[in-house]
């Protein structure tokens, strides 16, 4: 089978092409460094996959400095603040009062539209519907990929730079062991809903109550995203939209009265997350970038704007070895992400565990954590630490 | 027995006479309101049971302020940082800088000194080796209690408010029923020793290492503290001098190859500790402060430092009640006081968890940990935050 392979040289081969492969293709070609991008899905399912998005300042930043897309800017929804809303009552966090800055509420699948769009535009070698079925030869100076397109057709990769960004069940990443994989579960997910409904507050409301977590967040004017924590293995068959409404309700009510906007649900998931990463971030001459390096719970927003990070760091370690010869920086590369992961990785860990109420909490660890959201919203301080991870540290 | 026990009748009836019992006396005797302190020990166990002291600002204040002694001034040492050593590197907090504060170090049992002489030299009714028996008649306006002194004497006090400030053993807590008690434990306790040697840093250092905690303390110029994380059931005679030294500059180790000056080492202890809070901090007419009422562990050095704030509110809230004859304030202590208690356990939690490595952590929590110390100290906001818990609160 191999035999009849026909054989692709590039400089850069790129495993799966969700946000994280598509921005590293595009880096890489303004900086005439040569890539392919495989995906195994096809452009249209990654379009209309929904997945909430909320971009740290510098992602913005990264997306339409390098050309990708003023889009983000026009269409995307710039936000200052969260609401901490606990024992009842809200805490609002102003960012740019406290860390002058702010994130913008742009989905990832439009990240995807943007990126996809400025590839094709740019004439890049993007194949979807390619089922990747081999990664090798990586400790050699030409790591190589197998891979089978839509019409059964088998290519074969060979390159300098292999890149594993195929998401949190990498191919990349089970070929080849790590040093150490770090994880953690949650006994618990997020039922996510969209609902034709006005926005029920400005910002973003991240609730901890007795009854579980809740998050607010706003989509348009018209269509509103919500969560509430519920059961990692909840029906959403079982979960009417009264049901829903009222459960949603319980979790911001409070003494002033606070009352959800409601209206039709058409969408319910349940949505199920863990910690994950691998350690290290490279093997020979492959390197993971995104979820297929590292995986985050949602609370906090992190996994999108981790992935881009990764990015940055893994283009300029590219560049730098295209540009000078010397593979210093593609050997830091993994040492330098993981800074920011294990960063990352505590917030959406602190901020979970903060919001959450774990079914099997003691009585200890419930109170505690509404003694640390008081003491991080009595404080400038603690709100100044809170803002600063939310939107996000510099990038490095 | 009751019949034969000599009444004495008082507005206030404290027991427990450590450092809150004795405040709280004090305060309340400047302000004209009568009292009796009845402590089981005596004086000079008290004022030999070296208990270490890191007194926040606002506690010095309050000693110093109300004309207890100004010796915690010339003798206790004012300190204006710490230092986080993690991954084998120092990363020193400014207090002065960052939020503009400093702590002191001096021993609790010196706190005890001067107050029970303040005691004395102002007529304070202050009985020691007297045991208390019973409390009763709480919820009315006359709760009593008993005791009986050295000689075996019994007496019974008659007063208007009832005060447990008798340590984490409370005779007073036990009494009565909470509406709930919090607590958690934990699968460490500490090895703290005295050495003569000379200070090994200028500032305490609070150590993470993959062995396990240690703090650096000074105690004098000749006499230094320190600790190190072992099993809550650890055998202080399985531990030679050498070992022990063994053992303390592992968890400090570093590329930076700094060494703790060692001497010989003359006290050797394990100290156990837990999270707990009784809820709610008064039944009836009794009020609970300090160790009495919640306990925390003793990494962030905050245990003495509330029980001064909890009298602090406890005062306010008996003078309020004798000058205006309204009790308004009274019935909302436990809430007041417990709002920084709950502020104070999150953070003793936090600064215990982030720093020690729990025998059965899994390889995430360890890694979670480090990310947490980066961020902090590569933040001067999550710095300040730090040293804002630190250094103590506002006092409300």
């Amino acid at each position: 089978m191999a035999a009849n392979a026909q054989i692709i040289k590039t400089q850069v081969g790129i495993v799966g092409g969700g946000p994280a492969g598509l921005l590293l293709s595009h880096l890489l070609a303004k900086s005439g460094v040569e890539n392919i991008v495989v995906e195994s899905r096809d452009h249209d399912t990654i379009t209309h996959t929904h997945r909430a998005g909320i971009l740290e300042a510098g992602s913005v930043k990264l997306l339409t400095d390098t050309g990708v897309d003023g889009r983000v800017l026009t269409e995307g929804d710039e936000h200052a603040g969260i609401d901490l809303r606990f024992n009842g009552e809200s805490h609002p966090l102003d960012f740019r009062d406290l860390v002058d800055a702010t994130v913008t509420l742009y989905a990832q699948n439009e990240v995807f539209v943007d990126l996809a769009a400025a590839r094709k535009r740019d004439g890049g070698d993007v194949r979807y519907e390619s089922e990747v079925t081999e990664v090798f030869d990586l400790e050699t100076e030409t790591p190589k990929f197998r891979f089978t397109d839509k019409d059964g057709a088998t290519f074969e990769v060979h390159c300098d730079i292999l890149v594993g960004a195929d998401g949190s069940r990498s191919f990349c990443r089970r070929a080849v062991p790590g040093t150490q994989d770090y994880k953690t579960e949650y006994p618990f997910a997020w039922f996510g809903i969209l609902t034709e409904a006005p926005k029920s507050a400005p910002e973003l409301i991240y609730a901890n109550s007795p009854h579980g977590f809740a998050l607010i967040s706003q989509r348009s004017e018209t269509v509103q995203r919500m969560y509430f924590q519920c059961s990692p293995d909840e029906d959403v068959n079982q979960w009417s939209d009264d049901r829903i409404w009222t459960e949603l309700q319980k979790r911001v009510d409070g003494p002033d009265g606070f009352q959800l906007k409601t209206g039709p649900i058409f969408d319910k998931t349940v949505l199920g997350f863990r910690s994950f990463v691998r350690e290290p971030l490279s093997h020979g001459r492959m390197f993971l970038v995104g979820d297929a390096g590292h995986t985050v719970p949602p609370t906090g927003a992190k996994g999108l704007n981790l992935a881009l990070a990764d990015v940055k760091v893994l283009f300029e370690a590219i560049d730098s070895f295209y540009s000078t010869k010397d593979d210093a920086l593609l050997q830091g590369y993994s040492d330098l992400a993981l800074k920011r992961v294990w960063k990352a990785q505590n917030f959406s860990y602190w901020m979970t565990s903060m919001l959450h109420t774990s079914p099997n909490a003691d009585p200890f660890s419930l109170k505690r954590a509404l003694g640390e959201l008081e003491t991080v919203t009595s404080s400038r301080y603690g709100q100044q630490y809170l803002a600063e991870s939310y939107t996000g540290w510099p990038h490095s």
